[in-house]
C-alpha cells in the first residue's frame, strides 16, 4: 500500500528561501550551517516534494548587486526552478536585515529611509513579477519601536498607509496583478510592532485606497508568541474575503519567535487549522515560514521539510475521519434556525417571547466529549 | 497652594457601578465585602469627586426584575445620580453572568440564547437611554470558546455581525442615539474569547450594515493580558475615528484579568496613554473599569477610586511637561517631509534616486537619551 | 478485543472532590451545576473508574460545623469510600477561600491570622489522617500579594518555613506519617504568589528543620501559566528525590488559570510528561485537579472524568511503543561515556586535551528526524 | 548644588563587556555598530562613571588565540583597566556562541562537547582570578532542548550537577577564592532552557559537593520574561544566603530576551527591587546587564550605560523617602509576634484558641493607599 502522507503539487507547500537556506544564527550564536545557494534550495524542495518557493528580494539577489548580475542571477533561478518543477507563489521583500532599517522602513523617522523602502519594495515587486508571483508580501518587521517616545503611534499608521496605497498604484501601474498580504507580528526585533495582530490589519485595510487588492498573511507563529486562538483570526480574515495567504509553523506562547515545524507545538491547534482551511475550501499556498533547529545539518533541514508537510497531510486525514465520525455528527450538529433580521414586527415578536432561562441553562452541551473525541480522532485510536 | 490633582468633573472621570461595587469574589475565594447599593454607589463616586457612573443592566435592575420594580429602581437610581451630581454616559448589558449564557450569547448555538440575548439587551439599550447615555459598549465576555469543535469560528463572527446589525437598527427605530462601543478580550472567563483583540473589532466594523455607528471601547488591561502594546490599538483606533469610550485600568501580562487601580502596574504606558488621549483631544470618558484589592474595605475603594483619578492627573501633568521640555523637543522633531503621492514622474524619480545607506545607518537616533528624559521626567526629578 | 484504555486500580487515578464537585462558578459567572454531595462524588468516581479521591477540609466538613456533625459527615464518607472501593492517598486544607485568609494565611500580615491557619491545618490533618491519607499537600493560594508594599518578601519566606516547620512537629507528634506535598504557583487569586514555580521550592525545602517529611506536588497548570516547560520540573523533582505527588491537567500558557482535561491543550507535552513518569517508575497517584467545563452536566463532568484517565492511558502505550521503536532507539542513543570526577591527573589530562571544534559541530543530530518521529507515533501513524 | 545621582564607586556599579560593547546584531539583522575593542570598552566605563567591568572569557581573547596572544590581551587590558580605575569583580564563559554547542555544553549529549566545556571554563577561571575576579558566573545558555527527544530531563540536572562539582573543585585547586553564581533563564536561545528560574537553581545547590561555594545570579528580564515577580525570587534568594550576584536590566513579560536599561520597562519593580538591595544592605556589585537599543551609536551607548545608573540612584533615594515617610510607615507597621515554635503546650493552647474570623476578616487592610502612596512617591510628587 503507498504511503497517504507523500506531499503532491496539488496540496501546493510552499517554503521560503530563508526557511531551508536559514543558517540557524541566533542571538547568542553563529550560524552552524553553510551558505545554501538558492539555486541548491530549489533543488532541495524538489527532491522532498514541495511545489513552490517564495523570496525575499535579497534570497535571491544581493542588495548591492549589479543590474547585470541580477538579471543574470534571476534568469539562472528562474531555469532552477523549472528544471526542479517549482513555482514561485509569493514574494516579499527584506525591509529589516540592513541597518537603514534599524528605526522602520515605511515608518521610519527618516523620510530618507521611508523613500529607499519604496524603491526596495518596487524592485521587489518586479522581481516577483518576473519569477510569476501573484502575491507580494509586506511584513514590516522593523515598524515599531523600543520606546513611545520615537514617533505617535498613529503617525506610524499614516506612513504605513502612503507606503501601501503608493505601492499598490505600482502594481496597477506596472499591471502585475499583485495582490498583497500583510503580515502582522506583536513585537521581536523591535520592542513592539505597529500593527501587532492579523486583526489589526483587517482594521487597517478598509481605510486604503485599493482594499480589494490587500489581504492579509497571517502567521501561526506571531499570533501564538501573544498567545492567541491562530483559527479564530485566520476564520474572521476567511470570513472577511481577506486571506491570501497563510504562513504555517509552530510557537509556543509568549516566547521569542520560534519558527518551529509545522504541528510541533501544538497539534491540537494545527489539527483545527488544517480542518478549517480544508473544510472552508482555501485555494491557496500552504507556506512553511519555519526552519530546522540550530542542531541539525542539511539532512536535517529535510527531516525539517518533510516533517512539515505530513503532519499537515496527517492533519488532514484526521480532519476527513473527524467529520465521517457519527458520534461527533451527532454532537456537533446544530439548531437551524433564521438569522435574526430587524423589522418591527421582528422586534415586537421577540421583546414579547418569554425564555424560560433555567431550562435552557439545564441541558448539558456535552463539549467535554466533543473535545475528547477529537482527541481520539487526532491520537489515532478512533 | 491649592492640590493640583483634585477631579474635577470636565476630566470627565467615570466608573461603573460594577468597579466600586465590586464584592472581591474571585475564582478561590468567597466575598469580602457587602453589597453596595447602586444608590450607595452614587454617592461613593459623588464623594470621590468622579463625573460618571457606568452601569450594566443588571448592576442596578435585578435580572427577574418585574416592570414596576424595574421602573421604581431606575426613577430612584436617576435621582440619586441627580443629587449627587453624576451622569450615566455610558451603558451596557450583562450578558454572562447567568448560566443561560455558558456557551456565549450572541454566537451560542442554542438559538434561543442568542434570541434572548438580543431580547435583554434591547431592555439594556432602553434602561441606558433612560437615564441618558449615548454610548453603549458590548462586551462578549462569554462569545468564546474552550474547544473549537463547539462551532466553526466563521459562523461566529457572522452571529455576531447579525446581532450587532440588528441592535443598530433598533437604535435607530428607537431614535436613542447610540454609539456602539466593542470591547475586545482575548480570553477569560472562555478558554478563548472571538474578537481578541482591539484591532480584530477594527476590522469587524467596516463589514456592518451601519460601520459609522459602531467604534471600539479598547481596555488597557485586555490588551496587557496578551502582552500587546496598549497605545498602539487606542491610536490605530483613534486614527480611524473609532475610539467611542475607553476603559482605563491596569494588569501585569501573560496573567489573569486584573483589574488593577489605573497605572499601579505599568505606569510608563499609563504614562504613554495619558499623553495620547491629551495630545489628540479625546473628549470622551475616562472609564475606569478596575476595582479594589480584595484586601480591602469600602475606605480601601474610595482609597482606590481616588488614586485611578490621581495618577491620572499627575500622568496629565507630566504629559504637559514632556511637551514642554526643550531638550525632549529638540530630540523628538522630525524633519517635515511630504507624503508620497504615486505618479508616473514621483515613481520616476525615487526610482532614480541613489541612497547611501551607510552614511543614513550611521547616525545614532538618541531615543536612549529620549526615554531616558522621558523616565526622569515620569519620576519627577526633571 | 478488550478495550486497552479502561482505568484499573493500580494505575492510581484520583480526583479531587473539588474537581468532580467543581460547580462551575467564575469571575464573570455564577455556579451551574447543582451542589455535589461528596458522597455523591465517590460514588461518580467509583462508576468511572477512578481508584482514588482526594480532598481539602471543608470540602467534606463545612468551615462551622460542630465537632459532632463533622464525625458523624467523616464516618459516612469513609463507609462511601469503602463501598465504592475509593481510596484517601491525600488530603491537603482550604486556607483561601474565606475571607479571612484575603491577605494569606501562614505569611498573612495579621498574626491571628497565621495561628488559625496552623489550627486549621491541624484539623485537616487529623482529618486526612482518619481517612488513611499518608500525603498532606500546601497549596499556599493566596501566599503573596498585590502589592510588595504589603510585606517584605523574605519575611514571607520566614513565616512559611515556620508554619511547615511547626506542622511537620505536629505530624511526628500525632505520628501520622505524612510526607508534606508543597504546591507552587505564580499568581491567581493573588497578583503574585509567594514560592512562584516548584523550582523555588525545591529551594525552600533544604531550608526546612524536616526536609525529609517535605518534598513537591507539582502542578501542569500552574508551570504552564508561566510558559514554563513542566516535564522539566518534575524531572528536577524526581531527580532530586522530591516528587511526592503530582497534580495532572492542562493549562494554555500565560493565561488565567484554567485547570482543563488532561492532555486537552498540550498532548505533546502531556505525551513527554507520562512517558518521563512510567519510565522513571513513579509509583504515587496521577491526581487530576482539573474540572469539567462550564457548559457541561455531570454527565459531561463524567465525560470529563473518563478523558483525564483515558488519555493518559493512551499516551502511556505511546511511550511504550517509543522506547519499542528501533529508528527512534538509534537516533536516540548516547555514546557512553564516563562521569568527571575532578583530580589533578584527570585535570591535567582535560586541560591537554585537543578538541576539533569544527569537526564535532559539523555532525547533524537528527533532532527533527527524532520529533517528527514522536509526532507520528503520537498521531498514532507509526 | 550637585547632582545626586551622579555614580560613585562606592555603588558598584558594573557593565559587562558585551552590554557596553554589543553590536546590535539580532534575529533579523545585521550589526549596526562597529566593534568597541574591550580597553576602549573600559575607557567608555570609565567616562561614564562605572566602577566595574566583567567580562565573558571570549569578549577579551579570541576562542583561537595563541597562549603568547592571550597573555599580551589581557596584560593590556589589565593596564586598561587601571588606569580607568575600573575593576573586574566578576568573569565567566562563553558556553553558547561557537556551533559546537549548539546542542548545550554541561548538558550536551556528545561527551567531547562536555569535555571541553570543562577545559574552556578552566581557562576563563584562569583568566578571571588574573584580573582579579572573584565571582564566577555560569549561564547555560544552550543547556536546554528544543525537544524533549534530546535526553532525558533529569540526566541534563545530573550532568550539569557533575560540571559544578568538578569546577568547584578546580577552584579550590588553584585556590581561586571563587564564588560560583547561576544564572537561569527560561528558554532563548533553545526551545527551553533546563532550570528555567531562580528558584530551580536554589533547589539543585543543595545537591552539589561544595553547596557553600555556589549561589545565583538572578537576571531581572529572565525571571520577567516568564512573567514572575523578580523581587521574591531575589528575597528567597537572599533569604538563603545565597545571592552572590545579580544582573540588572529591564524586560516586557512574555518576549524575547530584551535586555532594556534598567527601570525602564517597569519602573515599579525597579523601585522594589532597589529598596530591597538597599533595605538589606546587598553589598555585591550592581551588575547591569543589558544593551542600548540598536538604533544607537556609541553616544546612545553612554546614554544608555548612563541611564542604568542614574535611573538606580533616583530609585535609591526614592527608597529612603518611602522609609521615611510617616503614613506609609504607619500603615506599613506589623503587629509584632513571636514566631511559632511547636511544643506540646502550644500546640494545645493553639488547638482551644477560637478565631472570630468574621471580625478578622472585616478590617481594612489599607493596600490600596500604601501601593498609591508607593505611585506617588515614585512619580516624585509626594
Amino acid at each position: 500500500m503507498s504511503d497517504p502522507y507523500i506531499p503532491r503539487p496539488e496540496d501546493k507547500f510552499s517554503f521560503g528561501l530563508w526557511t531551508v537556506g536559514n543558517r540557524g544564527r541566533d542571538p547568542f550564536g553563529d550560524v552552524v550551517r553553510d551558505t545554501l545557494p538558492p539555486n541548491d534550495a530549489v533543488a532541495l524542495l524538489g527532491e522532498v516534494g514541495a511545489w513552490g518557493v517564495n523570496l525575499h528580494d535579497n534570497d535571491l539577489v544581493p542588495i548591492d548587486a549589479t543590474p547585470v548580475d541580477r538579471d543574470r542571477i534571476v534568469k539562472e533561478f528562474g531555469r532552477a526552478c523549472e528544471r526542479h518543477h517549482i513555482v514561485v507563489p509569493m514574494a516579499t521583500v527584506n525591509l529589516f536585515f540592513d541597518p537603514v532599517f534599524r528605526d522602520g522602513a515605511f515608518t521610519a523617522n527618516d523620510p530618507r529611509v521611508r523613500s529607499y523602502a519604496l524603491q526596495k519594495t518596487m524592485g521587489a515587486m518586479d522581481l516577483g513579477a518576473e519569477l510569476g508571483a501573484k502575491t507580494f508580501v509586506l511584513w514590516g518587521g522593523r515598524e515599531g519601536a523600543e520606546t513611545d517616545a520615537a514617533r505617535r503611534a498613529d503617525e506610524a499608521v499614516k506612513r504605513l498607509r502612503d507606503a501601501v496605497n503608493y505601492l499598490c498604484e505600482y502594481s496597477i501601474d506596472r499591471q502585475y496583478g499583485y495582490r498583497f498580504a500583510l503580515e502582522a507580528k506583536p513585537n521581536e526585533p523591535r520592542g513592539d510592532i505597529y500593527m501587532a495582530t492579523t486583526g489589526a490589519y483587517l482594521g487597517f485595510i478598509p481605510t486604503l485606497d485599493h482594499p480589494e487588492m490587500v489581504g492579509v498573511n497571517p502567521e501561526v507563529a506571531h499570533e501564538h508568541m501573544a498567545g492567541l486562538n491562530f483559527l479564530h483570526a485566520v476564520a474572521q480574515a476567511w470570513e472577511a474575503g481577506k486571506l491570501f495567504h497563510i504562513d504555517l509553523n509552530d510557537q509556543y506562547p509568549g516566547r521569542y519567535d520560534q519558527d518551529f515545524r509545522f504541528g510541533s507545538a501544538n497539534v491540537k491547534a494545527a489539527f483545527w487549522l488544517v480542518k478549517f482551511l480544508e473544510d472552508v475550501g482555501y485555494s491557496g499556498p500552504r507556506h512553511f515560514d519555519a526552519h530546522a533547529y540550530r542542531t541539525e545539518d542539511y539532512d536535517g533541514v529535510k527531516d525539517f521539510a518533510r516533517g512539515c508537510m505530513r503532519t499537515y497531510l496527517i492533519l488532514r486525514d484526521r480532519a476527513k475521519r473527524w467529520n465521517a465520525d457519527r458520534e461527533i455528527q451527532a454532537l456537533a450538529a446544530e439548531t437551524a434556525a433564521e438569522r435574526p433580521t430587524y423589522s418591527t414586527q421582528h422586534r415586537d415578536r421577540l421583546l414579547a417571547t418569554t425564555f424560560n432561562r433555567a431550562e435552557i441553562a439545564k441541558k448539558g452541551l456535552a463539549y467535554e466529549r466533543l473535545d475528547q473525541l477529537t482527541m481520539e480522532i487526532l491520537l489515532g485510536v478512533r
